[in-house]
This record gives C-alpha cells, sequence and structure tokens, in this order.
C-alpha cells in the first residue's frame, strides 16, 4: 500500500460522524481533520489522532488534506462552503437540492478549475446510485420506463410536518412503496404512476396527555401537499415505543427500469437499497467516491463532475487487473 | 443530432440479431454491415441497407465503421477474431470465459493501440452489469459479503447435457435460485453458501416414445459436476408444451451486497434482472458500450477497456447537463 488518503471533513452532524466510520474500514484513508463552523474546542470527535479546526482556518491545511467530504446540508452549507472550499481542495458533496444541481455544479466548475481541483457533486443514494442505475436503465433499455420507489423510510420533512400538529408530543412518518404498484412494474406492464400512486404514508405518533386523537388524525390526514393526497395510517403509540422501534433512520427503496428489446420480450432491470441507516450509508458512498476524487485529480481531471463523470474501477483499492479476474 | 456512429456486426447469430434489433432502438446509430464467415449470398439480414460481407475483407472497411461488435461466442471465435479486428476497428465483445479474462484483455490491448483503437471487452449482464454491482457493492460496504445468484434462467450447458441422456428426445434446465438462500442474504444473515446451496435445477423433458422415464430420471439426477450435487427435479411434457413453454431464453439473477457500516447497523445493496430474452438483453448492452467506445475513442483513450473503466455517461446520448438535470 502507498501512502494513504489524507481525508478532512467539514461538518460533523450525522453525515460527518457516518463518514469518519466509513473511513476506518478502508486502509487506505486516514481522516486527518475535522472542520466545523462552532469553537472548535467545543467538539470532540472521540479521536486523539483527528484535529477539530475552525472553518475560516481551512485554507492553512490545504496541503495535508487529499480529499475534503463536504458533510453540510444542502439548503444552506454547501452552496456557501462548496464553491470556497473547491478552490483550495479536492472536494465531495451530496448535494441533493435536485432544482439547483447544474447551477451548483458550474459554482463549483469555475473555483475548482481555477485552483487546479476536482469537486464530485451530489453523491449518495438519490441523488447518487439511483441516479447511476437511471441512466444505466434508459441508456440499455431505450424503449421502456423508469420507475423509482422510495421507503419504506423515515421522512425527515414529513416526521417534521407531523410534529408541528396541536396536540402532538412527538411523530416520525415513514414512506412506504404500495405493493400492488411495486408489483404491476416488476411484470413489465408499464403503467403510468404518479408519486402518490406508489407510496403510502404511515406516520406513529406520541399524544399530548389529554389531546384529541381524533383532531390529531383528521389534522395529519388531511394536511395539503404533505398528506392530504396520499393513503395515509395514523398510528397512536407511547413514548417507549417511540424511543425503542422508532430512532434509527433507516431508509430505501428501488429503481426499475422495465423496457422491450424484441417484439414480445420483457426486459426488467432493478436496483434497490434497504439501509438501517440513510446517513451512515450516505457516508460510504461519499468515501468511496473520496479515492475516484483523489485518482482523477492526480490524473489530471479537474473541475466539477458528478457520478456519471467517474468510472467505476476509480472507486475501488483494487488494480484494474485486480478488478478483472476478482468482479467480472 | 451530428452524424449517427456507424456500427459493424461480426458473427450473426442470436447475439448479433440482438443487436441488430437493439440499434434499431438508438438514434444515434446506424448498422452499416454484418461480416460473416459464411458465404455473404448465403445470409439474409432483412434489410437492404445493411451489407453482408466476408469476414476476410472486413480490413477493407475500417474506414465506413465506427465500431464493430463482436458477437461471436467466448470458446473459439472471439480468440481468434478480437485480437485481429482490434487492429483495424474499436470494438465491444462480450468475453465471458473467466479465467482467461486477463489474458484476452492483453490480446486486444496490443493490437489496438497499436491500431490506435478502443477495445472493450466482456461485456453483458454477467461478466457486465452483475460485476459492476459486485465492484460498487464492496467498494461502498467493505465490511460485507457479495452474493450472486442465477436464474430462473435457461442453461445453455445443462440443457445440453440433459439432451444428451439416452431416451431423451429432447430437454430443457433451468437454473432456479432457492428462496430460502435469497431470503436469508436479504435480511443480513451474510451466510456461508456454495453455488449448490444457492440454486436448484429444474429440468423439463420430452421423452423419446417407449423410453424408461425412471431411468431417464435418475441418470439425470445422478450426473455428476452437472447435477448430483444439486437439488433436481425432472418433468415430463409433450412437445407440444416444449414448443410452447420453452421456447425461449429467458434468464436473470441477482447481485446481493450485505454489509455493516455502524456497529448493528445492516445495509443491503441489491441489482437484479429479470430478462424475457438473454441474448436480446446482452446485445442491448453490447450496443450501449459502442457509444461508449466510439466516444473513448475520439477522446484519444486506446486500448483495452473493461466495463469499470467506462464512465456511466458516455453510456448516454444526453449530454453531462442534461443527464444532470434529467437524471441526479
Amino acid at each position: 500500500m502507498s501512502e494513504k488518503i489524507r481525508i478532512g471533513i467539514t461538518g460533523y452532524g450525522n453525515l460527518g460522524k457516518g463518514a469518519q466510520s466509513a473511513i476506518k474500514q478502508n486502509d487506505d484513508m486516514e481522516l486527518v481533520a475535522v472542520f466545523t463552523r462552532r469553537d472548535p474546542s467545543s467538539l470532540d470527535v472521540g479521536d486523539p489522532n483527528v484535529k477539530v479546526i475552525s472553518l475560516d482556518d481551512a485554507e492553512q491545511y490545504k496541503d495535508e488534506i487529499d480529499v475534503m467530504l463536504l458533510c453540510g446540508g444542502s439548503a444552506h452549507d454547501l452552496p456557501e462552503q462548496g464553491p470556497m472550499l473547491a478552490r483550495h481542495f479536492n472536494t465531495v458533496d451530496s448535494f441533493d437540492t435536485h432544482a439547483k444541481v447544474n447551477e451548483y455544479f458550474d459554482a463549483i466548475d469555475a473555483p475548482a478549475k481555477e485552483g487546479g481541483n476536482t469537486g464530485i457533486i451530489s453523491i449518495g443514494w438519490d441523488p447518487g446510485y439511483f441516479s447511476l442505475n437511471r441512466l444505466y436503465g434508459e441508456a440499455t433499455l431505450p424503449e421502456g420506463e423508469t420507475y423509482t420507489f422510495w421507503g419504506k423510510g423515515l421522512s425527515q420533512g414529513h416526521s417534521d410536518a407531523v410534529r408541528r400538529v396541536e396536540g402532538v408530543k412527538t411523530g416520525v412518518q415513514y414512506t412506504i412503496p404500495l405493493e400492488d404498484a411495486v408489483n404491476r412494474v416488476r411484470a413489465g406492464e408499464n403503467p403510468s404512476l404518479e408519486t402518490k400512486e406508489k407510496h403510502f404514508r404511515e406516520c406513529y405518533v406520541v399524544p399530548e396527555e389529554g389531546a384529541d386523537k381524533d383532531a390529531i388524525e383528521r389534522e395529519i390526514k388531511t394536511m395539503p401537499n404533505y398528506f392530504a393526497d396520499y393513503e395515509t395510517t395514523v398510528n397512536f403509540i407511547d413514548e417507549d415505543e417511540m424511543r425503542k422501534n422508532h430512532s434509527n433512520m433507516p431508509h430505501g427503496g428501488f429503481v426499475i427500469r422495465s423496457g422491450k428489446t424484441g417484439e414480445n420480450t420483457n426486459q426488467i432491470m432493478e436496483y434497490s437499497l434497504k439501509l438501517d441507516s440513510n446517513p451512515e450509508f450516505t457516508s460510504s458512498v461519499l468515501v468511496t467516491y473520496a479515492r475516484a476524487c483523489h485518482r482523477l485529480n492526480k490524473a489530471g481531471d479537474v473541475g466539477a463532475k458528478s457520478m456519471f463523470d467517474v468510472a467505476p474501477g476509480l472507486l475501488s483499492p483494487k488494480s484494474p487487473s485486480q478488478l478483472r479476474k476478482d468482479l467480472l
């Protein structure tokens, strides 16, 4: 093994912690520093070998870090930090505001090129591996339809909406694919389906003492945008059960491409994920793409990239001939 | 749309015919010629715009073909034709003799580089998309296990073995994953499983008139290497049913990566194919990689490549920014 790839992490929430743990699973990498907007002395990353540095001082560490993993959020952190850091570092991020992805790509591309760096954006599973499978699917079977189902998974936005309902102490919401819709797609029927025809919404709610449960259920089920259009169930539980059964962040789903090649030949390509922890998986994908980012940059391939621009072999620590021998 | 990618096909069996039909589904490509070892005048490709040329004269067409799809078999055709054609053409093939893949890679690499050509080898689904998913799986979840299940699918070699049994008029064999094994893997158990513990074998046999069915069944079930180690069922049917229900070449299977990220977080990545026609799907993948082959060559990236070396975006007719907008 040659020298390890030196990784920095910006942001130490679920994603940053997941990245720290994923780096430990990869012998060819080491975590050098966590960069934070907080007071560095207030942050304990549980490892004396990892420096904790103020994000304001990041630039001073440009020669100590091969790839910076941007573990902030897409709404506020990445649009500000991404372009700033791409000027000084190779970066990998999980930017997921779909409507702004090309705008963000350009915002990374210019400073990355100026700094001679490589910035891979929108890494994770959706955007991420789901996007890849949509691409492989439509490229391979041009005459067909692509379906994305999400879940069973915890939806943060919808859980927040449930928790804002009067009389709700706490609550979570799971998005779950409708089995009948999944089966029709898997059978090659190529139905026309909107998101609400593919999923239902399951809520678990701890009510405040004395709250009107019927009113809570009614308010959730009729909430516009979030629930009104969907088949929705509301289950009332106590705090113990909430803690015991609903404190993780599972997620997953499928991407199905259903196409025809000959007159009557259906071909179904399906990709699915069943994740006990959504943020830990996303972090693992970020870390995998850090290896590719480092290699692309060493090969002089600078500027912004998406997953579509990264050859799969660059993700593995194995050599090309080893990969062919082991996996082809 | 700029000029179409001009495709040649070498070999006109199931794979070559499938490629011809797949090319019609891609507006940016056109089939220019089929090259054959047979007498060209004896071959009808059903399209007056497609030339039929003797393989011996292929070299004369090097300026009329952008990518040559090698649709011959791995046992005899490709080891001979691949290196010869790679000197004059960009090539894409489905070489699938796993034990010789690096040897074959080298045999394509040298003449391709000498001729300034790009040769992509071992394209299809296994080797092919299954290989890719083994790679994405182990790179993303380094602490885990990868499982490949084949089927339900027609196995050519095992069907041939059934047909060689005395008293068998004709027969087919399907390889089918054992549901219990699949479920254990999907549940994250990470069991240790040999091929025979993951699959069973289902045979459909038309006996000769007056043949001893018990003897046929016994001989199949005890046949060394092919069936003796497997759970095997033998069903006797008549020729009508054989023609009606068993004349297609369905196949498919799954690749599952089951890994852990945190202490107790299982993560399951699964890729599956359900194909009505194995050769038509393989051809569709070959055609998709022809586009990538053409682009790699235009970018000066010559020599042998595997699927691992090809960035996914090169497969699609869409531009990078369109891909990000539509699929990311």
